[in-house]
């Protein structure tokens, strides 16, 4: 086991919610609404404005949680910034500025990770052995910007990605408290799923692309985010019906429905978000846990599974215990 | 302290070396050769062909490194690649190309890593918590390709910035092995000195420059730098003279000259690299560990402190014990 606490979380939506209604109708040629919105499994996203920052949006989803962990932000040790296309600039890593929004002047370090849609789970993972290891409390962060990524050129893209961003800040564990089990793989052996090409590398604007077609990628996706539930649950010793809580990646309705079928997942456990806020990358599993852990009745000792799959293919999956 | 070992490191220059005195007279209008090698402390660096990806790399030099290392690649738990630029793509992240172009399908997890030119530091971190939290080996690899992101219009970075990649591999340390102290600090309420903005936003094509005046910039990564080393030996209760081994970073020949005056080093304790490879990002400390333990009499109980300071600004320093 990890001893780790999750001391607090957030999450920030931001800009206009649009509806599938109105997105399905602007496309040329027009989408049916109501049939994309049941493709989709989505009926609202929220798309930043211009002018919004990743930082300023990390800044502001950090800083709530540190307010729902009851500490300043001098305390954090360490900030882990994840994102799937970069941050604000791409030199020096946004951290840097996540930190300076919130008034800090080098009281933690910072640093940017990079998994896709995993990128919560993996950067959850290092602050978890960054506290254990000493170095805490520590300020993980997620934003997502997909929406500055898609072209209303691209329909399966366009109709699904959107913006959010989440935090935790992870402290020290009391006993019996922690992360019971993670195991986490990449399989770049597989065929790519999601792409996002380097624009600085193709000299190009570059948009999100889905580079198989949809049936290979839930097959695949399906798969190897089972795999990480099932060797997560078996390193842990546990059944999944011994799982009070489970979070699973939503990268679409329909998305969930498979993996909430495949995995027997009892409905009353999870806490459904992509209706609302559409595919939201790696912000998906920590806005599930902020809303889980503000209006769920989550009791100590209760299990929570934050199992995901993304592009790489990255997947797995982290078993955390509650403290008391 | 956090025990690890360092079980093998390897690293690549790849593609035509060139010399500063090709650089300058291509330049418009033409810089005097000699007086630029002076200015820069560097007389060649490599640049990579077009069509060498940074997952290649990085997998030669991982590759070498497990070889060092005594290990298969399938015995690693984790993959972090290092770069600062962004990697082959955006999405999904590199490592998992390094992972694959390495043969592995699925047997550890991988992700990417931005912190500037501290981005070996940091990934050193947090690989060498991860195996003392149970998940090791971790292969630590950085590729640093800056030569794609500079343009002879604007001569200062050009004649500095050149690419390299490295890799070290952590394990399980013996007694007395390992991290004594790790310092590690971003501050971004300090001006910022090096920029790459990110061309997926401003939707053109994007070079890295340095947006201070150079003796600015001098000033400020001087006075991190001298922090970071300064506050991990006292963590660790040690002098600097304490210290067999000091590896800075080294951003040109002029900055590696400040360092040497400003923290009193013995030029025996070093490992030049700057004056042949150029500004390396954050391939800088880490092709110079794999040339002091290839090449130097480094023995048990040896302290090697690292030392470094980037863009954010990111700065701080991690000092290492050899063990038997």
């Amino acid at each position: 086991m990890i001893p780790v606490r999750i001391l607090g979380t957030a999450s920030v939506l931001s800009g206009r919610p649009r509806t599938t209604t109105e997105l399905a109708e602007s496309l040329v040629p027009r989408r049916n609404p109501a049939a994309m919105e049941r493709k989709t499994g989505i009926r609202t996203r929220y798309w930043v404005d211009e002018g919004t920052t990743m930082a300023g949006l990390g800044a502001e989803a950090l800083g709530q949680a540190l307010a729902a962990s009851g500490l300043e932000a001098r305390a954090l040790r360490r900030i882990i910034f994840a994102t799937s296309t970069g941050g604000d600039c791409l030199i020096p890593a946004t951290a840097n500025r996540v930190a300076a929004a919130l008034g800090l002047a080098g009281s933690c370090d910072c640093l940017d990770v990079n998994n896709a849609c995993m990128g919560f789970l993996t950067a959850f993972d290092l602050g978890a052995r960054s506290v254990a290891t000493g170095l805490g409390p520590v300020g993980v962060v997620v934003v997502e910007t997909p929406s500055r990524y898609v072209t209303p050129a691209d329909h399966r893209p366009y109709l699904v990605f959107a913006d959010a961003a989440a935090a935790a800040v992870l402290g020290t564990g009391r006993p019996g408290e922690g992360v019971l089990a993670a195991r986490l793989w990449n399989n770049g052996s597989l065929p790519p799923d999601t792409v996002l090409a380097h624009p600085g590398l193709t000299g190009q604007r570059e948009f999100v692309t889905f580079v198989q077609p949809a049936d290979d990628i839930v097959r695949i996706a399906l798969d190897a985010l089972c795999a990480g539930a099932k060797a997560t649950l078996e390193e842990a010793g546990l059944r999944l019906d011994e799982v009070e809580w489970v979070l699973p990646h939503q990268p679409s309705g329909a998305m969930l429905a498979y993996i909430v079928s495949a995995l027997g997942l009892d409905p009353a456990r999870i806490v459904r978000v992509v209706e609302e806020i559409g595919s939201v990358g790696s912000a998906s599993v920590p806005v599930s846990l902020d809303r889980l852990l503000r209006t769920r009745p989550v009791r100590p000792g209760d299990r929570i599974l934050m199992v995901g799959v993304g592009a790489g293919v990255a997947h797995g999956a982290i078993l955390y215990r509650v403290g008391t």
